[in-house]
């Protein structure tokens, strides 16, 4: 189907067009000072995990209404991630899931990544379900729960996850932990946060010491009175409490109404603990849509805050982790992901365009307007043409989803797998 | 399993303390020269219909959790109301939903309804999944989808449930619409709401003329950027359009953060477009917990503005239907209804016991302190003993959750229907 | 300070970068096939009101920072927006506050606006404040209020205002309703509705038949339990309960969390009742921060109803108010006004490039990502250079802003009025 | 006015009401086990503070109604807390602001204090108004100003606010910070936290040993994009960089919409950190409305933590301090208090009544219906009478509210202060 000369092909199409958007741009920024090739450089580094479960479509706890072509296991979303991969070369890693993609040929599986070109960048663990051959039910908590059986079973869990990242090249575990109540009185609050702390701490002293331990958390769902982890406060705390290599993960999605995501960012970044993102868009919670598709400004203040550490020595913050988690309840998945992954350059490829001297320099003399101004140019701009550049040059088609709608692979792949097919773990 | 003489038995058990905190009931009352007889009255004439689909353990996208013994059939469902109406004689009336609860027999269905005392107060149409053999898909909307033939099928599949209903004596069409969109640019608004209004006039149009048309709304999910039907606005609109016979129903979970629903309540009630409730229990969103759970003291406002008006020759608004529309996740169900019942009758009574006169005195004067305390006077007040009075005279349970948990109901159910029976629907 | 030959040489000084950007951006919208002259026109055309109110430096409860040189009459007052109408030639007409800006000599200040080419687009009564020698007091109410004297008292006042308006050549009302109640019990919501509402008729009656009321809504503040009119559905049932000339207003601060603008804007030009905005900025409720400083892609979003409305002759609305109401705390007023009119003007920009016939064939198809597209290509690109040529054309400034800042006119205005100028009504 | 003998008389009257209710409470409390005078000796020992700020008619930027009679100096601020003191024996306790309640003769001021039987309980800066004598303004900021010497400024004043408490026997120093931004980029996050944690600990150094500060957060206004301590988990951060003795300070307005309160309360009392409460009622924001007035069930399930906290040897947090925190725009200031002191001691006295035993076997036992009831079960207990007879037995009156209306205070103080008396700091 999508072959180095399709991109070609397409990219030949299109080469007019880019070069007359292109060659303004290069002046564009000539003019303001900025070295495009620096820009460039930053933005063809740039690389965002596709998580494994967003490879089909997804559903709300009313139903779901599959699109049809969905990978059916682990070799196959592996595939998909490749085919993404192959149009924008920005979607070079995946987020497993564990039970959904237990690899049962580990060689095969790494073969078949290196074949794409792909990295696996975190596996997650999954102690929100009961699986058929479990022991204990989650049905009141994991790491959280009274029984010590209970959490030994979810912490017992989580190091296999662990053990089968390693075999795949591995060093991030990302927890997240649907515990919670629902009713008032459920939870004794101070010993169920505890009782986490300390499954936490288990999973973390049983890690490979070049691991790293991503803590999520979420306000509600699908616990609704009260969640275990709701805050950044208390995954800090978490993460405190298990070590060094223990850090934040900030879903967009997961934040009480009106909360400024961009302050959390730069605070985990100030502490040095903020370890990585779940992308997504967001209008009411934890919504799951397309990233950037209702807060397209939120998601570039985000990124100004990842830049501007990025160049102060004052910040000691490890790599993060940029990971997508959506679900895809009405769009074609593979379309989705690919407008994410653009959203999230598009947004990368702004901030990095911010005069970040200047910026500081209006912020020092509480010149308010001149230091929204600073922020507001380049959000303005039109930095398309940068990100379609910057794809080129690594390999990719100028216009991914473009391509992939003209090759009509979402017909492919209904052909080859079928219209019934239905995606692991959903 | 539950006969007379166990609640007989029960009864006598409880007597000497219920007959202690009812005395002291009734003095208190006398002191205020409040009428027990009338309060208890109206508490005995009370009903609030069990919906069928919350005799089952819900759950989230993220999973379920069963508990066991769910009722398999419409006729497991109805034995499940009866053994609560049996209770507390307050819930002789089901919701049922189509097509998971199509009855087969008619007659033997209406036998076993006699049989325990029950009335169907509602018919519930689902165009928000896809049954098997659907000609058309709802992924896109029903009622206001692009397409005639899906909005078409969407009318007649509602016009198929009043059919059901009309078999089973039933007047009232419950109408809540998933209809909506998950991206800025997906729906045309205008178009799609247009199309939503002559679908529902449609509808409405050939319901029999005794027939109550009930509008629910909605503010998010399973769409995440617009429903078409998101609040009292638009369902006030829409009834409108349709005549009459069509009315707002108000769901608890169903508002943004912060919303005055008692307020909505009222207005409502003054353009006498209330059509009914659907009861739950709400902290975040379309929680659905039980009912009381997280805003006693809102349930008990929302009450004073149904007794007010209700004894306001000025309200000309038809017969409210009071129905439950929960989830049951994490507790057994039927104990999640028994407590909502008892959490409804709780509010009310307390909402009867509202000086109405010498609250509207202080209204006139603006005598603000004195009007709140017109109304937290009987919230304060333990009226436990005056719904346990009243369920007692109508023959019920004066411990009604006590006496199921005695009587290990669940077991015998799960004896009976066995651990993994799954409600219809679920 | 600012005379046209200042204008000009600022122009000149940019010519050369200007024509860079407007030459790209004709040649970009050439082959897009939209007609560059045909938008510009439009653009040009378009003006919005600014408040009276606005031109000093507001406040919260909290305190008040004033920065100097604030308008101390109603003749600085015009003096102001004239600065501003001058610098971008699309904020032409004032909205005016009685009793802050009552004019003592009319056929002066009629002068004074037809100097400055400016317009009074609205005037707005205050029912909201005590005024030094009213009889009666607003502290439980003005149009709701239990007592008719009160009532009445407010009555006259609307009344007052639009002799006033008239005297002006103004046309429109704008009624915002600060009354409500702070506590559980305090308001008889049905009665206090009824009193309102025959109010607002009583109001709406005594208008000359040539004039427009608009009637605002705000879920909250000042009162913080119930508003009288809290949300779109209250406003548009008083609006028809009055007549054919009531409209809604939109204030986009005054939204409970996570409201979909936009939707309410679309169903309000369906009903043909939007009346007209307030335009300011939101985070968490009514912030009244700078136009679109938090979310411009709403804004984008609105403007794209607005547009899509105007070229579809199946609305039936009548024109519509674009007035900004902010409170500038900590910038300086007429920076943040300049700032809020350049950021409308690119909101509408981009919504006249959308490309609607292709739009409305999305969502006919149901190509949700297509349809999502056609309007993410347009907020992506920078009109700008558009909005910067339409004001240019207009006899306005490239950069209004530059130009203001370069001209020092904020401390002109410190030198002629003084450091400690209290703008009247702050 | 207010005398021991008209306590006296005012019980007299109700003692054979309040007879008929206690008696049946201690009978009711009898049946279930529980110790009366456990209880009762609890709160008898319960006292809150009431704020200085609070004794006038608040207001919003919108205005102000004053309702006459206000205090006009410390003196008789001191005065009115005295009386509502000697009416609830429960507000022995005054929090002052500085510079508004800056004692002039602080022997005459302690005397006062004693006459009454009052303590200063907190003592809280003021860094979000300009002070007339300032050298430098806190528009941009205090603690976190980018310049040092309003930095400075600001340290010093909050030393000299110690200085007065330290004068009259206070320990507690409350920092409510309102510093933030209004807009993106007008803050640079990481630097202007680190300003405000080196500027706190400057205080926190200077501060005597024997005392503790408090760090209050709020996540909006007088900012609207972001407040440099906008949530606990910010305080927390901020306590433990300055040392033990600091400690978060929770205000119930201060959450965004549907935070879980209880919860946070739990997490830092388990952290040891939790150092007070700011009680108020909140629908939207800080809407500092009367406690417990919109939602009484949260308030209590506050104060469960709290007891259970108390008789948890596991827990290591300092003394609690109870403080009100509210702003009375339409209610008499002192009706306020009154309502809201009343209003605490009864859900503290529901709190006391949960059987802990019990509610953690329950929690332990997964048995969440149990759980649940077991804080139900008081909540809906009537234990006014316990409250009326915990303040009678120390003196004060039956019905607190009732006689300082049959005394007519209100009309003795305007009287005494006139009508336009306006307290300090309003």
């Amino acid at each position: 189907m999508l072959t180095d000369s399709r991109i070609q092909e397409h990219n030949e199409k299109l080469a007019d067009d880019h070069a007359f958007r292109w060659g303004y741009m290069q002046e564009w920024l000539h003019r303001k000072g900025i070295d495009a090739e620096h820009i460039l450089q930053q933005l063809q580094a740039y690389q965002v995990a596709i998580p494994s479960w967003a490879l089909g479509t997804g559903g709300t706890r009313f139903g779901r209404y599959p699109g049809g072509g969905e990978p059916r296991s682990l070799e196959e979303k592996i595939e998909d991630v490749g085919l993404l991969h192959a149009l924008n070369r920005a979607s070079g890693s995946i987020s497993l899931h564990i039970p959904w993609d237990i690899p049962q040929d580990v060689q095969a599986i790494q073969n078949l990544l290196d074949e794409h070109h792909l990295t696996i960048d975190s596996v997650n663990s999954n102690t929100f379900q009961d699986q058929k051959d479990a022991n204990h039910s989650y049905k009141f908590g994991s790491l959280c729960h009274t029984q010590s059986e209970v959490r030994q079973q979810a912490i017992d869990h989580n190091m296999e996850v662990v053990e089968y990242g390693k075999q795949l090249g591995c060093h991030t575990l990302t927890v997240w932990l649907a515990d919670g109540s629902n009713f008032p009185g459920q939870h004794h609050f101070r010993r169920a946060y505890q009782r986490t702390a300390d499954s936490l701490k288990a999973i973390y002293n049983a890690m490979p010491e070049d691991w790293t331990m991503l803590v999520e958390y979420k306000p509600y769902e699908p616990h609704f009175y009260s969640m275990i982890i709701p805050d950044w406060g208390t995954s800090l705390r978490l993460a405190e409490y298990c070590g060094p290599n223990a850090q934040v993960l900030v879903d967009l999605g997961h934040h009480l109404p009106n909360t400024n995501i961009e302050q959390i960012v730069a605070r985990l970044l100030h502490f040095g603990r903020l370890g990585g993102f779940h992308f997504n868009g967001s209008m009411y919670g934890d919504d799951d849509l397309t990233t950037g598709s209702i807060k397209p400004f939120q998601l570039f203040l985000i990124f100004c805050e990842l830049v501007q550490a990025a160049q102060d020595s004052a910040v000691q913050n490890p790599a993060v982790a940029y990971m997508i988690d959506a679900s895809h309840n009405t769009k074609d998945p593979l379309e989705d992901l690919l407008q994410s992954v653009q959203t999230i350059m598009t947004a990368y490829a702004k901030a990095l365009l911010v005069n970040t001297k200047g910026l500081f320099a209006a912020q020092e003399a509480n010149d308010v307007v001149r230091a929204e101004e600073m922020l507001k140019d380049p959000f303005l701009a039109d930095v398309r043409p940068l990100v379609a550049e910057a794809i080129r040059r690594n390999g990719g088609a100028l216009n991914p989803l473009g391509l992939y709608r003209q090759l009509d692979i979402r017909r492919q792949l209904i052909d080859k797998r079928g219209k019934l097919a239905v995606a692991t773990g959903l």
